[in-house]
């Protein structure tokens, strides 16, 4: 078994007590922390090999949580921006796609992986298409990942007719049923474009395997209105009617809720991916990050894709989150470094089924970033929380672990040729749209 | 005479055209550009040293323009956060204020440089406290800047009575006048805490020397309030009754503005910085950008202090403006990335007093960056303007020049000793406040 210790650096456990150890070390044995505390010398390792990281003063902390992307995404980051959402969907993102190849999917998602490793992300949920892809990709990687063919009524450009959506789903439950980082959901896109047998169906085939699903969930004032208008019903209402409002759920956005819907999402353990930046850049609307956190609704940060972020950076996506709800509310107080900081660790773990990730400890899955500290933006360093929300950048990471594995050591990724993805994702993003410069 | 040729990149002019050059080439001969255009063979240098930079096939574009910090508050970047306006004031920063030296804002301020030559600022906007070191700090540092020692009712720690104030101010502007990069203005702080008779005086002193007149204006709801309240005016009437109103005037955040306010700031030729990230952070509201941008009021884009953004990466600061008028504005289509880096560029320049700053063309003066876009974040590259504001981050720019001076070469600064900054500013920091870690 392998042994991977990394000392020297201010652990931030990241539980709830937010402890802290300065001066820290972890020792990792195989994918779980076998010890987290003050540094100490260790025991010879006998029969193991021991792999030595220096967190060089820095920061030791969870490793990032992207509770939402389409990481193939990546091949149409900039491609268009800055439009009426009809306009952008209809003559940029929804053209392009039908051009997508399981290629154009396994190198974009090989792409986003690199970028997620730069930045820290060592978890992310995907729902897109030619997921087979996403799943393969994240494994080779190095990375923990939920994915999930998005499914609609429809045909894909992936799978074709809807049965082949859910067929295709059912196979990757299957095939990473037990897998150490991988598992699959069951996700129907949104009520706008799934019909009520389809989430019917979404729901039996949730019961039958034990998948959670995962469905974007009243993103705009938009969106409401098209299924009160459809169906007689806000969203929410709409879902509990059809059977899926429970734990197996998590939504993406959750931007226009009413009181009595955050109660209810509460109360029925429905886990939320916030994404402030897509649902800035988009105009969709702010959601009621506060008043979804004191009625204790399962919360995490994601970035959603890169066609509307634009990019797979959760520093940057902490410090928004921190930032807009103060705009918003005009209240300073609320968002505090802390508490967006738990969201993209401690709490946004709970989408991975695991009790044993984003935080610290002995026994827990040894997911760890470490930042280097030892720079002008960072210097002098009051308070890590507060640093990592507002001034901490992705490139500040230095080393990333996942389940044990080294992925970046001293910002080189080791799990892949970064010149050949990158030239594997500019060929397909060309297939894709011309205009790639 | 020293002649710098930066070959291999895309060139964004950033003019009003908006002229891009692929393969593009700058020659640079002292402190302004001898040619801007395609890459060609040049003839050799004959009785000057030339000096080759690799643009590496990235993005070639003019040094960023921070239109307003106060640069020496990197001291306290962190100290406080997520507090209500006047604890955090009262309870920290002033009471770190009050401990400040020349020492203090000279090594703030060289941490502050370090920090904005390796996010890509050339040129900046500071009032502060012993702004005299602020000066020597800029000037040693290679970069652009116009200095204020803050003035207001109150003694300053600074120089004690107001009178010396005006005397640092005069001495400022005599010490810098013909200096190619560093000049001062006069900065009254605010109408809060500047009385008549010093606003008046101020005016007077600009017209005696020429110098501009730079104050925070309209930041909150609060000091509208305020303003009214003690001087049965709004902020802007209060100050064009006293004879600021000019073109010699440019104004800090200018968020609490109505419509005829908006109109007589752009008919009047005064100058904005627009500082949407400490807006947000404060909670003191969102500036009405579109509808200053619509009546041609001269714009620029700001940081503002370390203390509540908590960064001077402008590359942070576009992404920010870019996103948070959609979000509260409901329209994706508004703050297009062109038009922030526009911001952030040519039409930030004007704070400078130059008509020769802020693009790339012949004649012009030599602030220029280079960022590398051979990374995952920025690969594929559809929209130059887009990954500006989107996707890159101040850790892209591998060379900064500033007045034709290679500040950072290859991400390495060559205007100081990086680490000697860190040290110094930390031992600074420990003075102000012991809880630095």
């Amino acid at each position: 078994m392998q042994e991977l210790c990394i000392s020297g650096g201010t652990i931030l456990t990241m539980d709830e007590a937010g402890s802290i150890i300065d001066d820290g070390m972890l020792l990792i044995q195989g994918p779980r922390i076998a010890y987290c505390g003050p540094r100490q010398a260790v025991n010879a390792p006998g029969s193991h090999e021991r792999i030595e990281l220096d967190a060089r003063g820095g920061l030791v902390l969870p490793g990032l949580i992207n509770r939402q992307t389409h990481a193939a995404m990546t091949l149409m980051r900039g491609m268009a921006d800055d439009l009426p959402l009809d306009k952008w969907l209809t003559e940029h993102i929804f053209p392009a796609e039908t051009k997508l190849s399981g290629d154009a999917v396994y190198w974009g998602t090989m792409l986003a992986c690199a970028e997620m490793i730069r930045n820290g992300v060592t978890s992310f949920c995907d729902m897109y298409l030619f997921e087979r892809e996403t799943a393969k990709a994240a494994d080779a990687a190095g990375l923990r990942a939920v994915v999930g063919e998005v499914i609609y009524d429809f045909p894909s450009s992936s799978y074709g007719e809807l049965e082949n959506g859910f067929a295709v789903t059912q196979e990757l439950i299957a095939a990473y049923a037990g897998h150490p980082r991988i598992k699959a959901a069951i996700m129907p896109h949104a009520l706008y474009t799934c019909s009520p047998p389809l989430l019917e169906r979404a729901a039996g085939l949730a019961q039958k395997t034990g998948a959670d699903i995962n469905i974007h969930l009243s993103e705009t004032k938009h969106e409401t209105a098209q299924v009160v208008e459809r169906y007689g019903k806000r969203p929410l209402d709409h879902l509990q009617s059809l059977g899926l409002l429970n734990r197996s759920l998590w939504v993406d956005h959750a931007v226009d809720l009413n009181n009595d819907e955050i109660v209810r999402l509460a109360e029925a353990g429905v886990r939320v991916a916030h994404c402030p930046e897509s649902n800035m850049k988009l105009a969709s609307g702010v959601a009621p990050l506060m008043e979804m956190l004191a009625a204790e609704v399962k919360l995490g940060l994601g970035t959603d894709g890169c066609a509307s972020n634009n990019d797979l950076d959760l520093f940057g996506e902490m410090d928004s989150c921190a930032k807009i709800h103060k705009a918003v509310s005009l209240d300073p107080t609320v968002a505090p470094a802390e508490t967006v900081c738990a969201l993209a660790t401690r709490m946004g773990a709970e989408a991975f089924g695991h009790q044993d990730l984003g935080v610290l400890a002995e026994g827990m899955l040894a997911d760890v970033i470490v930042l280097d500290t030892n720079q002008p933006h960072l210097t002098p360093m009051y308070n890590p929380y507060s640093h990592l929300v507002y001034a901490a950048k992705g490139s500040d990471v230095i080393h990333t672990i996942c389940h044990g594995e080294v992925l970046m050591a001293d910002r080189e990724i080791r799990t892949m040729d970064l010149a050949e993805v990158m030239a594997r994702a500019k060929e397909q993003a060309a297939l894709l749209n011309g205009r790639v410069r």
